[in-house]
């Protein structure tokens, strides 16, 4: 079941004055009941852009210091820049017993026309069969994740094995991904997709069970055009008890609208 | 000229109480002026591990807000989380006119043995010819930049053309790097090593002529074995008025060390 109110009142803030913030973290959000890491860091953005003026995210990093859980949180937030194009800001998500999570980010408006700018582009979306032709998936016990009762995500049939126990052999995960209510995804919501696809490493024979974030940076280029986004998560380095995830996201216009790393621990005996 | 008292002395941090640390950067340390953003990260960081009372950077963002010069520096720290394994604080260095860079970092102990992990590595260092075979890359006036003078870099033939004119095709920069006094590269030091590779796009022809960093990732994964590093920068997307820049860091045993990534502006008008 989606959230009531969309994904903008699953996120909402209220100022309290001082660069402080309340929000709620909603049933439903989390992973094995512990609230998911782009959840919180969209919570954390729309604080943020209320408290720098700027709509938009441009880089932002979250390190994840506890687990959060559905109740009440405070953001603090303190503006530490702004300037003409970007503000740069910090924010503290807290529950009642603590600061669940910290955040970096600078902040702008993506809308602004900045007229013709050099381009280069090594790559492209990933190639996806027609989405009409893909299955959701659904939130299991405990997997797939209840958060995924929110989300639209299809995965591309050579990617999705992993789910019926039957691993790709390459960590990497390709597929469609939007809002299940079908609003469209604003740079804001654009910070949950980019920590919504499954674990890259549950496509390869590795004894690795769960992969805990420790930190997670996304760039947002530009803002999503409406539709479903492509995307295409990797990763090339398990190695000293780390791994990264690195992601892409397209919109339906081809454009490339985010481009996304996190850190992760490798936990000890898998 | 290296700095005198080696890279040590150049990022050195007095602490003044409070998690406040007094610092200073020096002349030498600068790009037309510009004080190195990897070395005020270093300083930064320097300022953290004594403030979280773990040595080594796991995870590091800088955020850029004004140029540095050198003089006097403030570095005010706050712990957000000390836990087992890994601490996560913040960091903002000021000069007297305000605030300079802010740091979100998480630290821990990466000589600390955590037995047999998985492991996958899709890559390794680049090739590169013996690095007595090739020239240091020295400052000139502007560029290289007087920053260079510190640091042992030796360019991937094949990607140092640009120095003379001779862009390569591709923005990709490999090489040999290390410090010009020939001290061991520990953590902090790597964070000046990771944002000190030539722009990559100076290889492609594309009207832009300086790139300044707005944010910069570093993931630590190792302490670096004694010995020069073997450096991959590339870039794939230029797009929307930025650019990401990602680099690997390999240590003389071939070990991963470190991976980072950049998001930099294309200034309109190159």
């Amino acid at each position: 079941m989606t959230s009531p109110g969309g994904f903008e009142a699953a996120t909402a803030v209220e100022a309290l004055g001082d660069g402080r913030y309340r929000g709620e973290v909603l049933e439903g959000w989390d992973v094995v009941g512990n609230a998911h890491g782009g959840y919180l860091l969209s919570i954390a953005a729309r604080a943020l852009a209320l408290a720098t003026g700027r709509p938009d995210p441009v880089t932002v990093t979250a390190h994840y210091l506890r687990s959060g859980r559905p109740g009440p949180v405070t953001v603090e937030t303190h503006v530490l820049r702004s300037g003409r194009r970007f503000a740069t800001a910090s924010a503290t998500v807290s529950a009642e017993d603590g600061p669940i999570v910290s955040v970096l980010g600078t902040f702008g408006d993506l809308a602004a026309d900045d007229g013709d700018r050099p381009e280069l582009l090594d790559g492209g979306p990933p190639e996806l069969p027609d989405p009409a032709t893909l299955a959701h998936v659904v939130p299991g016990d405990p997997f797939p994740p209840a958060f995924m009762g929110n989300l639209d995500l299809r995965l591309h049939p050579a990617d999705g094995g992993f789910l019926v126990g039957e691993r790709s052999g390459t960590p990497r995960i390709r597929g469609w991904l939007g809002l299940r209510d079908g609003q469209p995804i604003d740079t804001l919501a654009l910070l949950t997709m980019v920590d919504a696809m499954p674990p890259t490493v549950f496509n390869v024979e590795l004894p690795i069970a769960w992969v805990p974030t420790l930190e997670l940076t996304a760039h947002v280029r530009a803002r999503p055009a409406p539709g479903l986004l492509s995307c295409d998560v990797r990763t090339r380095f398990v190695s000293a008890g780390f791994l990264e995830v690195d992601g892409e996201y397209w919109d339906s216009t081809g454009t490339l609208v985010a481009q996304s790393r996190q850190l992760a621990l490798v936990p000890r005996g898998g």
